[in-house]
């Protein structure tokens, strides 16, 4: 329970529709793995495809989970007919991404009518142990859709 | 022509040789387009499997190839024996990513014994156009080998 | 009760001494709210010498003051003859600073040998009413004392 | 010559008017050393009360001019009867901050209807010896100034 009232009735199924068109996330492999007013979690299983040289997970990728988990999160609390965009964002990487999965835990923390700030903390799971293995800020840009896509 | 003196005479082939380790580059289709000492470019071509929900590319993909020709900028200093490591990185994110290919340039502006900071500018390619679209800073720690794969 | 087990037993009088020294903390007018084992709060009060042009609190007075408290944090699980320096760091400013009073909680969200990354959140405080109005995340690098001040 | 065309003729006098409001930069005693549309450089005289534990100048103080640099350089560019406030920024410490005088180069990297990315470089000048001692990123958002005063 976030606190968050949704401007949008339809935010899931807008979320979940959006997230189907990141064919990013699709070639991750990763999955929606919970979704509530003003927090997504997205789940990135460890792949042998997505690793850095020492065989863990590449940073690019805790990084790709942890972008779209915020800016899902932000998504989640916009009025009808807008589209967000990352405007920018700051990870630090804490441990090294070894696990079986990984869920970035995406969540607003402070909304707003033009720009939108969330933080992700990234776990690694491993057996019954689970790791804070990278945390981001975000900045978030809430659009009209007839805005066109460039970030104003 | 940076200006700065690589500690390790083999620094090119060590660096091409860890690169062909990060398999998430091979996934997304990356390639070294230029690598001297101080400073390595990234080629991304345009692949529709790396998308946001607006078929630019994701800020993640474009995140991952910053952040590998950043690392690999400051490996190129690095003593032999060592290994380098992401502890942070912050992108700000100028425009939409579309263009047929892009070039993460990735410069060591502050070269350590044990932290290094790199600057990304990324640039896209349409044609003749090319737009910076990103800009990335990075602090990169640099470690022995036998000190394992831990961020320290 | 943050957990964390401090490896100098002294950290309490180590950090307030250190505190003293910083000149800037004492022309600004913070001084240390709360002080404890991975956790440190300092409290700056308004004052109409350190605000921006409209009368609210410069983001540099708030940056100042997080990044001392972030600071602090990490230095109270330093070990005994060390010091600590920021590496970096990144801060949202959520809302305009106004308010008789500010706190930044600083607090440590990932020791480490070398390097921990803290996180500070500063409140407004207006009668009751408190306000997130910024949050910064910080790398910090803990050093011997005989290293010298350098940056490494 | 940066290149930019203001959209205000009169920037220079309404960035001087808004940079006599800012009283931190007073009580720092940092002062306009250039301005012109797109770039903003500020001098900050080393002083004994704006210091770290070391004697060096606190990051703080470093960051504060730094952040007006960059907030004042996209203001520059701004139209009439708009304000401007920084949204976030971060910021890289390359070297301790020991010198006579420090400058702060901050100039716009990508300016936008809203939003406007700059970079500050700053310097510290010691006798003929000048060096790096940080690099800011800065997220800034023009408003209209009936907009009111809150981050939107």
């Amino acid at each position: 329970m976030s606190g968050f009232i949704p401007r949008n009735a339809e935010f899931e199924s807008v979320v979940r529709e959006s997230f189907r068109r990141q064919t990013l996330m699709a070639t991750l492999g990763a999955t929606i793995d919970r979704l509530e007013a003003g927090a997504v979690d997205l789940r990135l299983p460890y792949s042998a495809a997505l690793c850095q040289q020492n065989g863990y997970l590449h940073a690019g990728a805790i990084a790709s989970v942890a972008d779209s988990a915020n800016g899902y999160a932000a998504y989640t609390l916009a009025p009808v007919d807008t589209d967000v965009l990352a405007v920018e964002f700051k990870i630090n990487l804490l441990q090294p991404a070894r696990g079986s999965y990984f869920i970035a835990h995406g969540r607003v923390i402070r909304p707003g009518r033009t720009l939108t700030v969330c933080q992700a903390d990234v776990l690694a799971h491993d057996g019954d142990l689970q790791v804070l293995i990278a945390t981001m800020l975000s900045t978030i840009i809430v659009r009209p859709r007839t805005t066109g896509t460039e970030i104003s």
